[in-house]
């Protein structure tokens, strides 16, 4: 691959679809409109017009048009699918505690944090009209499901995150729930409302599932060997939040009795002192499990684009390998 | 009405009810099983079996069985309008700081708020799939609607409830989102799944929104002049909580200048001293609100009756007009 093939190929798509982007925005902001309760536009448009890349929209967008289709169901499944996200988001934040996001005062910060659970629930039962509305009993069983997947996600992350019991398999879980099963649920439906056959809309879960994890992953490792220039976090904030992620999963399951007890102290106990991080980062080091995680990441990206294979040949889907490229390209 | 049509109609529903409200419960149990996240099924398991009277999903059973039901989708919708009334007070005991919920500790107070943010996220999307299942587009149109109205009137309720501009009409939204919302779409469903007329549909819908209205308009009554031994909740605890409900709204509407600075102290700013709420049932004597209240409930619960003359003579019928002067007979 050239440079200029992984050159922020969301960039890319996002002008193929200016104008399908445009007609989701404002729907967007028609549907989380409450004659009612002015709370709600607030903090949605806080969260919503603070930016982020509106990647999962655009894949459903995406796909749709890689088969053709010439309706409007996808405008309503992106809003949808972007809604969803939001709401995950606000809920989010509130169990995290978190007081910033997208580099701006989280909204259970600037509001609080009964705000935030009442609007995310509202925007869940908004996108769940939206849905309603396309009249596809496919589409809104996909949905049904990810939303499921999601759900159990983030209870199984809340119970998994500090105990060291947790395993690939199970981070596999947590990280299709946070990621991965919103953006196959994204890819999906666009093909589903576009009539694509049943092979291309297992293709289009598979690409969305592999994206995800690649993309999630590659966050993952990126908290620990990333430059906080580009990715404005501090290297270890998963070490010191006592997140268990892929690098330290691998990291625990060859520890000696002595470096179990360390993982034991710091991330389960949370008592962390001074040079702890530094150790973590040794360990890592030692199990080589930065560079064993960062081909986790690459080979799903591989998978990601091996399941594109068998859908139209046709730019949109140029662009979708070039963003499995891009996912990773981080890494480099 | 002799006193023996209005004993407890809810026990009489389920009776007749009965194997079918073991196949819901049956239901229930199984989808709130997580195989990954144990967490799930406990704080759900602490809530669901606490009891309650189960009436949501009684009403979907029994409009199902009005109109003559064979199948089994009107389990699952049982199913999902507990697992949907289960999510929104799993919510709103966070939003509401509440230690107890049917003489038991709030889930928020044994494990933490997030596992109930959580677990009512992962309810809501387990609803969500159940639904699917029945295939219905209609019945997933009504309840789509119904959560929207759901969500809107909680955050409604979070900004109106110090606001001493709240009328009547943004109380009548809360208490549809709140309580009405959910029995109105119990009742339709059930008649939807079951075959029934457009207008039978749309006098179900009126008997469940009036039925709702009628049971919380009487709750916010008994707030202020119940026994407690009955109602098993202090007199006063919405004016300590400074909720405007019906009763002071009423009485603010017609308040002197002097008055209205006494509601705006108490309420507005929540600054109470001793023999304030002496004070405010006083005012409200003065005006007779408890009284206009009381008639406003009974109007609403002869609503419900009026609005089930057009379905089909049955003995269920005779239980839901049974049950609508029963949720208004605790005010005798």
């Amino acid at each position: 691959m050239d440079t200029d093939t992984i050159t922020k190929p969301h960039e890319r798509l996002a002008d193929l679809l200016t104008s399908e982007m445009d007609a989701v925005n404002t729907l967007i902001r028609t549907r989380m409109a409450s004659e009612h309760a002015p709370r709600i536009p607030e903090v949605t448009a806080h969260l919503v017009e603070a930016g982020g890349k509106r990647l999962r929209p655009m894949l459903t967008l995406a796909t749709a048009r890689l088969f053709g289709y010439s309706g409007d169901h996808h405008i309503r499944l992106a809003a949808t699918v972007e809604f969803i996200h939001t709401a995950t988001l606000l809920h989010d934040d509130v169990v995290d505690e978190s007081a910033q996001r997208r580099g701006r005062p989280t909204a259970n910060l600037l509001w609080d944090n009964k705000s935030s659970v009442l609007v995310g629930d509202y925007l869940f039962s908004r996108s769940f009209q939206l849905m309603v509305e396309t009249g596809s009993l496919r589409v809104l069983d996909i949905l049904a499901n990810a939303s499921a997947t999601i759900a159990e996600g983030e209870v199984l992350q809340m119970t998994a995150a500090t105990d060291l019991g947790t395993d690939e398999a199970v981070y596999l879980q947590v990280v299709r729930g946070k990621t991965a099963a919103l953006f196959s649920a994204a890819t999906e439906v666009g093909g589903v409302i576009a009539g694509a056959s049943e092979d291309q809309v297992k293709a289009l879960f598979e690409y969305g599932d592999a994206l995800g994890i690649a993309f999630q992953i590659a966050d993952d490792l990126l908290d620990y060997q990333g430059d906080s220039k580009t990715t404005g976090k501090n290297v270890g904030d998963d070490f010191r939040e006592r997140k268990l992620t892929l690098p330290v999963i691998k990291a625990v399951a060859q520890a000696t009795p002595d470096e179990y007890a360390f993982w034991e102290r710091t991330i389960s106990r949370g008592r962390q002192d001074e040079g702890d991080l530094d150790h973590a980062l040794g360990l890592m080091e030692k199990y080589g499990t930065l560079d064993a995680t960062r081909s986790d990441a690459f080979n799903w990206a591989e998978k990601a684009k091996a399941a594109l294979q068998v859908l139209p040949d046709h730019e949109i889907r140029t662009l979708l390998r070039d963003l499995a490229d891009y996912v990773v390209a981080r890494l480099n």
